[in-house]
């Protein structure tokens, strides 16, 4: 199965659970018990981080593997490392990858040309050494990305999608308060600029449609904005939601589940801190942190798949 | 000299020259004899490959520090080669610095919250590790970012501007062909959204104006577009605009001069492959690189000081 939005939604149907998990390793989420071993035995502190980083990951992706579908790894938690971030990065999304997860790099890229060609292959696709081999560097599932620059910077992630079976997802309608500043602005057809954009995502999408009727051309539509979500579900039938906002954000299950197409499929929900941080929760101990993140896991599903349900 | 706008504007004026040097390594960019010498001796393609690109913009660094007062690394192709390609973007940045240049990071980054905290902190601030002591990362200068987010994605940029002496360059009209997709949408007010984007620049800039009149919160606005960069220089009086679509993307030396304020002053120009690439110009071997590049560094900032002075 090549196509992306495929390869996700049959994941997402045989788990019957729309959730991806956040990769977001802001060091105060790491457990204290696991900064400790690597401070005692790296070379150095940064390399300690990135290791204690990795330990974490690679058990939350082993605790949730069974259940949830998909990771999201948020590029800037690794890049604050420099190259033992990236270190980390690089083995997060191998081990995920490994356990059977569709990866989806957070990393909103933009550019043009030949510069997004570069961000593309990067992520999504391969790089041509100076003896003219090849190598994947990140070989992410699929990418986040941001489209103020217009098709010039989209076609080149079009094309791994094309070419390589990958998937993107366009920021169309983002979750944070000031998401209105610019993308609710009203345009001259009495349409948000947000709409606009989306009109372009279904466009840009009609290449890359697999067997499930969605393409692999997403978007991004925040979990806090219930309201534009069901006219954005409405605008991009076709196209996979990507719902950040859910849980610590303050978007609810029902909130949530209005980016879903009435057969309930056609988005995953995002949540982090929720799930990452669940061992802070009455009732756990840090040492048990994957108990608490999979405990979390399966109340977030229902929570979920009864909202879905009663739409 | 703190602030980032009076310390860029004190280099371009020592200097004469408001030219930055895009350094995109692209891999055809690197001159054979370059690549050959790490072919042969490194521990992999991949180490070869960031090692030869290293050395070539260190060359370049050093046949241009005495004429052009900044760089600016684009990201992407840096990503492109993993770890080894980081190392060489820090390598880079931390030589150019070494040079006294001015380091430009261009990676457009955007995202909500304490992950545009991490980006910030990333590229121009500083990373808290386990054991709570602070590293540097990459420690540029300053930073394109894209505000479609709002001001949540750009706050914490502008902390960085206003407690570190830092910078930041927001997109608002770049200099792709597609760039009218979005950016031109005429909003109800009958004005197009990059209009909205520059008023945000201009407010967005107040508290980190410095001595020199001019805010450490600049604007990106591409040298194709001259009509465009008339108005926002009317617009954004107080930003320093930097300027790319010269010469490969077809801006003219007269184009891009209208970024600039009736002083003189208010812009710098980027450069890339035409600087990059200048010994690919008949009269030149590639062995002369840093010869060509002097040459093109030293026709092209009188071109621009004329263009400026005939506005």
């Amino acid at each position: 199965m090549k196509n992306f939005a495929d390869r996700l939604l049959f994941k997402i149907e045989e788990m019957n659970n729309p959730t991806v998990m956040g990769l977001d390793p802001l060091i105060e989420y790491v457990p204290d018990f696991i900064c400790k071993k690597y401070l005692n035995s790296a070379n150095s502190v940064q390399e300690a981080t990135g290791l204690a980083i990795t330990e974490f990951n690679c058990r939350l992706i082993d605790a949730v593997k069974g259940i949830i579908p998909a990771v999201k790894p948020q590029f800037a938690y690794y890049e604050l490392l420099g190259i033992e971030g990236i270190r980390a990065l690089k083995a997060t999304i191998d081990y995920a990858k490994k356990a059977g997860m569709i990866v989806i790099a957070d990393a909103k890229r933009n550019d043009i040309g030949p510069t997004a060609c570069a961000y593309a292959k990067s992520i999504i696709g391969s790089t041509e050494l100076i003896d003219k081999s090849l190598v994947s560097i990140f070989d992410a599932d699929a990418v986040t990305i941001n489209c103020y620059l217009g098709i010039d910077g989209v076609a080149p992630f079009i094309k791994e999608c094309e070419n390589s079976g990958k998937g993107i997802f366009i920021l169309v309608r983002t979750s944070n308060p000031s998401a209105i500043e610019f993308q609710d602005l009203i345009l001259e057809n009495g349409k948000p600029l947000y709409h606009a954009v989306a009109q372009k995502v279904v466009e840009w999408g009609r290449t890359t449609i697999g067997e499930s009727g969605y393409s692999s051309i997403g978007a991004v539509v925040g979990a806090t904005w219930p309201q534009q979500a069901c006219e954005l579900r409405e605008q991009m039938k076709r196209s996979i939601i990507l719902v950040p906002g859910y849980g610590a954000q303050g978007g609810s299950a029902k909130a949530a589940a209005a980016n879903f197409n009435s057969d309930g499929k056609g988005a995953i929900v995002n949540a982090s801190r929720s799930l990452m941080c669940a061992y802070k929760n009455t009732g756990y101990v840090p040492e048990q942190f994957e108990n608490a993140t999979y405990d979390e896991a399966v109340r977030m599903k229902n929570e979920l798949c009864n909202a879905i349900a009663d739409k």
